[in-house]
């Protein structure tokens, strides 16, 4: 497990004043890791966000590769050794500023890349206000199955349509089919929604055939991202019995740029808040430690701003806010003992979503799906538009920020896309 | 599409030997593609399969690199030429005998590898049979959801775990509830099972957001495969809903060495034998050669060797037999156009699982599940034994082979692994 040390204390600043700013979401106590490109060189490389500008670690000498997926894969110990020779080389008054001033880019000068090459991607489904609001609409009778409470739900998604934030997509195009015609019909989908999801990058793998105990799970996981699933609501209702959701989900999805690490996060660690009346998890997904401090403290917002809005310069529109330990039914490290309990073995570079993170109430939910009772009741935004689903140049932006009193908040930086016309 | 042309005359032979042999199945008509690792070099090689034997291609100087995936990504006029020039130089009489023989290796010699670095993996659900008959099991008055004559049904599945033919697993652990008991409990599966499947792998990749239209479909389908999808019926019965199956499947599966390419199965190329009263799927999944030639006539075997045969030195023994073209409702081309409809894009080295193909009786049924009606019927071996369901020590060995009057024979290799108990 991570622990508070030196890298969190409030009372770090750095020389890259930028990252002094009381709002920037990358101040000398975050330091997530990323990929990116500078102009005239085709190579990715390997940075740290460090207020408006990103630190190229092996030009400042820190690694002597540019391949995040070996990166991640390095022990806890030693990614704790990186971080702190990070924190101090880019602290106030260190001896480094000068050498490492000119490995600086500015993030606003730089291509960013996915943060690793994903290798299997899986989405759980731990939100359980979701999971309540969404099988209400699909089946009325029994939202919450059985297996819930017992189950870290969760299903393999496709790595080969996931972007970085930034990038667009254009609205799929899918068999939909209207509950009283005789057939179905291709066309593109009328329901494009979001989800508000966290991404959880696998670091060090295991191998096949021997799970990974809830204890050693975290020693598993490299970094957490802003995850947004785009899904075709109308496509998925009707494709998705019996084997679960494809279509309509893997067309694309957008991850967040800098993997925050659970180094950065230890501060804001805390118990999850799980509703009452569940029972205690198996033993295999049970510790003391897990239910103290298994759940992340991020607090999580969706905007949307339409075309009009940009048209018009009017900013992103905060459209729903959420809290990660609040929605989340099960933490991280649950995931990780689940997901090997059976002998899976994880690659460095895999993502887990999280699945919706939505609050217990309507202006927390994390999907429009919900936040319209399924498209029944619109949205209206502060310029008069209404939205039941996402409409062509609907950009969505998702943010996270972790706060706690006597710590310095850190952030997640952006993850946002645009809704291109079906082609 | 591929064509009949002179790589497929019956009269050819091969200066290798052991590709003339009548019960081969690596004929010179065939030369499938796959990957090898020799003794003292451990970079994988691009091999082709005639007889027992398997020609270096880059040895013998026909291709200057050992990517695979870069390999199937040939346009398919560049990938004939290829297979045309190994034909000539492989035929008896080629003046190449005597350069090649050296790049020859025993194929019992050699380290056989997945033919190439599997990307993203889906698992379709394309044999009618089998839907319908588990269909019955877990949902006895509903067996065949309306979609699925419409629907090339299908999910993601996890490539890490994916093995090549020879490698065996351990029995997987994971949450198993009785009907009766109040909780789940963690332990190893009590229904392990097999899938006998093809594998389809995709060479030519699309761009994201451009669905690949049902007339190009197979220039993107490189090769063919046997696949067995090992499944926890246990496990899968408590887990699967609402978003379908994860750690019942993605504990291990097993795909055949060679890949059987869409030229060599020209002459097998039939129609689909669906049963009749289904409606015409929409026009993106037809065409008038689609439905004349869209399937594969491609016979399969599933054996099963116990622990006890095996010490008593009693052969595989055959447990049920089916027709990849009776079996399946969709073609490989539909799975195609049907996956990338939404703008999904494909990657050189994804594999398409088609979904069990099982045929309509008992003894063709390509799981356990059907075969002993869900367990309940256990089948009896020759020597005595019953199995429902399978237990440690058993080895699943698939095969697949092709016949058609005034045509050579070919075959698909080996498919095989043994059940280890659990860790």
């Amino acid at each position: 497990m991570s622990s508070i040390d030196h890298t969190h204390d409030p009372a770090l600043t750095s020389w890259v004043e930028s990252a002094n700013a009381p709002d920037t979401d990358f101040p000398v106590q975050n330091l997530p890791f990323g990929r990116f490109r500078v102009e005239d060189d085709p190579e990715w490389r390997i940075g740290v966000a460090i207020g408006d500008q990103v630190l190229d670690l092996r030009g400042a000498g820190l690694i002597n590769h540019s391949d995040m997926n070996r990166l991640i894969r390095l022990k806890p110990e030693t990614r704790r050794e990186l971080r702190a020779q990070i924190s101090a080389g880019l602290a106030t008054g260190s001896a480094q500023a000068g050498r490492w001033e000119r490995h600086l880019h500015a993030q606003s000068a730089v291509e960013p890349g996915l943060p690793c090459e994903i290798r299997d991607y899986t989405d759980f489904y731990i939100g359980i206000h979701h999971a309540t609001a969404v099988g209400k609409l699909f089946r009325p009778d029994n939202p919450l199955l059985p297996n819930y409470e017992w189950v870290p739900i969760g299903y393999h998604g496709r790595a080969s349509t996931l972007q970085v934030s930034g990038r667009d997509f254009h609205r799929p195009k899918g068999q939909v089919k209207a509950a009283d015609a005789a057939a179905p019909v291709l066309g593109p989908s009328q329901r494009l929604d979001l989800e508000l999801e966290l991404g959880f990058v696998i670091g060090r793998p295991n191998a096949m055939g021997h799970a990974i105990p809830l204890a050693e799970a975290e020693d598993h996981l490299f970094g957490v991202t802003l995850f947004n699933d785009w899904s075709a609501r109308d496509l998925q209702a009707w494709e998705y019995q019996p084997l679960g959701p494809f279509l309509s989900k893997n067309f694309a999805s957008t991850l967040s740029a800098w993997m925050v690490t659970l180094d950065a996060l230890a501060p804001f660690r805390t118990a999850l808040r799980r509703p009452a009346g569940h029972p205690d998890p198996l033993p295999y997904l049970d510790t003391e430690a897990n239910r103290r401090s298994g759940a992340m403290d991020i607090d999580l917002d969706v905007l949307l701003q339409t075309r009009a809005m940009r048209d018009a310069g009017v900013p992103p529109e905060v459209i729903s806010r959420s809290n990660a330990a609040e929605a989340a039914f099960w933490t991280p490290a649950q995931l990780v003992a689940h997901h090997t309990v059976n002998g899976c073995a994880l690659s460095a570079g895999d993502l887990f979503g999280s699945g919706t993170l939505s609050g217990p109430l309507r202006e927390q939910a994390g999907s429009l799906l919900e936040m319209t009772e399924g498209g029944k009741r619109a949205i209206t935004l502060a310029n008069g538009e209404t939205r039941s689903f996402l409409q062509d140049g609907d950009r969505i932006q998702l943010r996270g920020r972790c706060a706690r009193d006597g710590f310095r908040s850190i952030g997640f930086g952006d993850c946002s896309a645009t809704v291109l016309p079906a082609l």
